[in-house]
């Protein structure tokens, strides 16, 4: 069988592409000679795996998606208080290219032209190499292939930059640039030119899907509280100003670009990339826009659609051994917060008495740290009751797991190997 | 085993009881004789389990909490598109009880009071029922117990509605309001009179947190749309001014009530509600906004904490049946877009050939509308691929369902039943 | 000779009366029933010659028109500062009927309604007569005859009061109003109602125009300062929104009413009053704003058109008297700081000695306190230099007159009778 | 005598002197390094007599007080309406360097930097000039001798000019500037760093209190309408953000610059200045706006204590000749509208006959376009009544002056030559 998702993404592109409305940015000469035409459309599961269908191979400039990415990267490296001190995080009621300052003086938010210049002249010295391709560097590592600079439409706008200098020369005069502003907006113009395709995109929207884990290698690219930041910073500040509307009508924290791109990325569950570019009076585009408001109504993909996953964590319960004295809990999934609380709720029914309860983490993929706590206390409580706690942990995700009363665990390698072990002991006791 | 969830939340209260800064609400006289001491916290799972603390059987008036409940009684009742014709969706950077209205002269959202008392006003005649009566009854279902009015409160405030009084005078003006202003106002004091206690709240908030369907009673009171809406106006809306802020540190959905109440809604996960009568300069309650921020913070609840539940669809695979020729797929948990993109890919592996598939949905709790399109559609596919299908759905969960080519599904009740019967026919065969 | 006057006013009305653009105001049903055909046009001299055509007895209300009066009468009752307490003078940048207070919780200025509803409750209580009685009463005594109110008008603005009754609450909310709003907002549309023609309303502007001083009784019936405050405030706050545009092509303190009545101050110099009731979106009337801007345009009716006056104060200076030994200067027209400073520097060719010097005050119309002064401090140098002083002034305008240096003057009643005196005693000498 | 002037003026910085407040300008190195306790005054009566104390010799940079005479310049060199489509008139509500274009991308005023700068790049090219020297020529026209620039003010402001720099970006994005903004802020910062004493500020003032000619040459510099244009502003714009307050108690359009300079223009009347580097925090000498406030108050110095002038027209009337058959008015001071109409209302009582009537109007200083209008009306009235009319007016100020019905006036050098003529015709008649 060949899944039907890439047929779905095709009657969708297909459905938009009669919408030939909008016009193509004019304002950057070189973008002006875009092929009117393009149209692709792309997404990424939370694990990994892309679908991608029309222009996909087709590269275009990152623009001001480039805005979510080098925030995350500087986020990472300087935290998020020293960020905030030197831009904000509220929706501004403005154009994408707007001149305007909190009350404050910091820009208010990262996602409007100041907001963006800022944060790309926070953008540490590494290695002696420029702002830019230190971003460069930075998406590559998160699309998984070596990025370029578009040469030429980065000297077609650094050449009529009129609005980012005037952004600029502003944010120097508040002192919240603190070195020539000419140099930092070209590096934010350098960093705009980075080249992508819908591809290269979904999969960096990946990372912020799966909470700053890279789901192809494993690898660990953002912190937790980085990606929540971005993604908190795309839903309210991302798409123009109704940010209430969009919130309420589409439910995914995006990002658009002038280039006629636009990615969203609803956490937990997908990645989502469109190409097309002709744009709305927002700088939007046009079909983007369609794509994704049609992902949504028809996906159920949208924030407030909240999953109740917290009945899955226990995969399977038994009793084993002799008198079935062996109590055993297979477990399956996310340990978050929700599932922690079922799964507590559900060892309150072991009976107080000093059986055995093995408890087999094998096939949890992600332990939260609430999820660990929470997980954690409880142990205490059954040991305190009088049970002994086994735990099947091959992966050592408890690793420096002591109880909150400071117990050593038992952990071992094999679910079956142990009930083995335990059933050999019984059987050598009788 | 006591699930230690209890003494968590009981620790919560414990830590934000020390501070004692705010002051009670000053402008209605009756609130300001309220015990400053109050202090209550429950927490509702998504599926009805609720757990709480302190004071939690003090009932104070519900204020600006019903604001999103009176909003999700109109929006069921009207539908969005009629309720969006009257008031916006937008963050109105003001504080709770401001005037001012958008450039469509409409309110800016239903949570300030120019949109609350708008919102009031659309409520549809039932029985003769005065319109604070149809909205008590409302709650009344959702909380599962008969509230009250305080009519104390009502008096109190009704005597110094002057703010109240204004706005619905401004709202007639501009035809917003079609009667009388002073009756809608009175009407929409006396909604806020109503009596709960955070158990109420939180249980009310479950009905959010599940989608529309009341946890403890399995009934739907109000359509996934409906909830969409209200939380994402919750979300954009709720909290004072500073949206992007509360969106980013907090991430939760929430309402407060200047009688110190505050409800917060995680879709899917969790609702939560807090009380203390102190208030901030907002009017939100001091230890209730710190509260929330704990939980936040130290449990995970945040919007953007994405889990990644995808992996969990499936419960088990296994080929039984001679030669192996009968794949037997278990199902578990909720089927939405991204669990059936992720069943689908697993059906990708099945070989194209003649054998026999069962899949089990027994254990799947929700099918949302796209989860059942997409897998019908693999189910076409796999038929088309020569296929045998057969599904186990004993509570009918695809009752009308004919695949996307118009096949009639071979539904049973009980997998073993199923997988018997085909051993059993197999060996005849043979 | 006829003065050419009329038909000048004449004419301009005739020129106006083509545009028949703009509509009733039909938010007051009894207005959207005036006829629209009416045009008047009145002017009345600094000194209180009126001249008027067309409907120029037809009366009509007097509505926003009554602001500026208002205010100064309480301006007058309390001063300056108490009523700034209350109600700012910044420019609003709002419609008449917005609702928007200040930073400080005051209506911005007197000419908006918010404004003009405080104003209207700081008319402090007089023989138990209502408000808008005590304000009928002043306005009687400016137009120089008795007004009365429109009673229908009245009753029919006081039923749709809406948007009066909303700012009404709101001032009420802050604290700005202290009592009842509803009773003060009926009180403010009683004083609204009150009948005028457009000679009443320039008659009642020569006061202003006059620095406070009825024209034709030569009473004062307001300070000067409290005038100053009333025409600034015209000036910035009267005429929408457009404040510099007004100034810079108008140039004329000025308020409109939504009955099609505009009344224009110009100090020193004029009042205007047109009216015709088709208004235009802004509320002025159409016509109305047509010809102020034709008479400032075409009669030089600017305030920034001033007049070089100060060479006119010495009517005459001649020697006479034996060996020309009596220096007599006859003034005329206005002791202000202008022309006192060219008096004074035509004194200092007087040379050191001691002659006599006549100074003949009687042609001298308005003396200012600073001219004053400055008089008398000239009269001191003199003196100091040598000379002996007379003074003509059969007015005693100079009554309290002693010099700066206390010296009591020698205040005469008829020039041609003091240099009589003189030429004798003279003779007599030799 | 002394004229007591000078130690009024003396007396007034010396009360003024006390209040050491504020601070020298910090954002332009070479300010901050001013003389703190410089205090000067100076002030021109409207025929030009400069009156000053303090240290009214020391030159300090014009600053933003360069602004109005820019404005002048260009609306004289390229009309209003030009300039209006490229700057705007109503207040900002801003303070003086803030950021921030209307509607219509327009600057809202030319006292904003933002409008200054649009300002100077209309200044048309003369003689390959650069538009700044073109400025110092045109103010040192104003000033009566030659100006020079403090090229180091230039150097240091050029070096730090971020926010002008930010501005000219912005303008440019707009294209309210069309060409490179770099040169543009450049030369209105060498416009803002000409060399004044408050001696030269007041006679440049003059200029304008004077309408348009300098009272020290007679000649004609600016057009009437554009001083009205310039003043109107001034006063709507010119003083930081408060335009209704200042406006009402100070009543006089002023500007000030940042070296501490502040200059105010009451038209017709006088011109002021002040100079005392340290600065309020809008940016304004702290002494400067107190001089102005005490001269407005202790002077009579506010635009609304409107002088009743019109009384003086007819310096005198007699009859004379054989049966006081001619019928002689001496006329004197300014020829407006207020004054025509006196004029023309006293030459009512002339009775229908033939007699002759000689006008004398070698006394008038300035004849008004509407003055001259009415008056030959008027003239034509009487002529139609059946007089003859004989005028006296040997500068030929009615030079083109034909009536309205074409007459061709008989116009005389000298009254008494012309009424001995007359005279001498009688006696011959007889």
């Amino acid at each position: 069988m060949q899944t039907p998702l890439p047929d779905y993404l095709a009657h969708v592109i297909e459905a938009c592409d009669i919408d030939n409305s909008g016009h193509l940015a004019d304002y950057i000469p070189e973008l002006a000679n875009a092929n009117p035409n393009r149209l692709a459309l792309a997404m990424s599961t939370v694990d990994g795996e892309i679908y991608s269908v029309g222009d996909d191979d087709i590269e275009f400039t990152i623009q001001s998606m480039s805005k979510p990415f080098t925030y995350a990267y500087v986020l990472q490296q300087l935290g998020i208080d020293a960020v905030l001190d030197k831009v904000g995080v509220e929706p501004s009621g403005e154009a994408f290219n707007e001149i305007s300052l909190g009350k404050d003086r910091r820009p208010k938010n990262p996602m409007i032209n100041s907001g963006a210049i800022t944060t790309h002249s926070l953008i540490p010295m590494k290695d002696d190499l420029e702002s830019a391709e230190i971003v460069r560097q930075f998406m590559s590592a998160l699309a998984g292939r070596e990025l370029r600079f578009d040469e030429a439409v980065y000297a077609s706008e650094v050449k009529t930059a009129y609005r980012n200098l005037s952004i600029g020369y502003m944010l120097r005069t508040v002192g919240i640039l603190e070195t020539d502003p000419v140099d930092i907006v070209n590096g934010y113009i350098r960093q705009c030119s980075i080249l992508v395709t819908v591809k290269d995109l979904v999969r960096m929207g990946s990372v912020l899907a799966n909470g700053g884990v890279d789901p192809k290698t494993g690898k660990r690219l953002l912190n937790r509280s980085v990606v929540r930041q971005v993604l908190s910073v795309m839903m309210s500040c991302g798409m123009y100003d109704a940010a209430g509307d969009w919130l309420s009508t589409v439910g995914i924290p995006a990002k658009s670009g002038v280039a006629g791109g636009i990615l969203g990325v609803l956490p937990g569950q997908v990645s989502i990339a469109a190409f097309s570019p002709k744009l709305d009076e927002h700088g939007n585009s046009v079909r983007g826009i369609d794509i994704l408001e049609r992902l949504s109504r028809d996906m159920g993909l949208h924030l407030m659609e909240g999953t109740p996953s917290a009945q899955t964590i226990v995969q399977s319960h038994y009793r084993t051994g002799k008198d079935a004295s062996l109590s055993v809990y297979v477990l399956r999934g996310v340990l978050k917060f929700t599932e922690a609380e079922m799964l507590l709720r559900i060892l309150q029914a072991e009976p107080m008495d000093q059986s055995t309860i093995v408890i087999d983490l094998t096939q949890i993929s992600i332990i939260h740290d609430v999820g660990k706590r929470m997980f954690l206390e409880g142990i205490d409580r059954l040991i305190d009751d009088g049970h002994t706690l086994l735990l099947v942990d091959p992966e050592q995700r408890l690793d420096h797991a002591r109880t909150h009363k400071d117990r050593t665990l038992h952990v071992y390698q094999d679910i079956e190997d142990l009930i083995a072990q335990l059933k050999d002991a019984e059987n050598k006791k009788v």
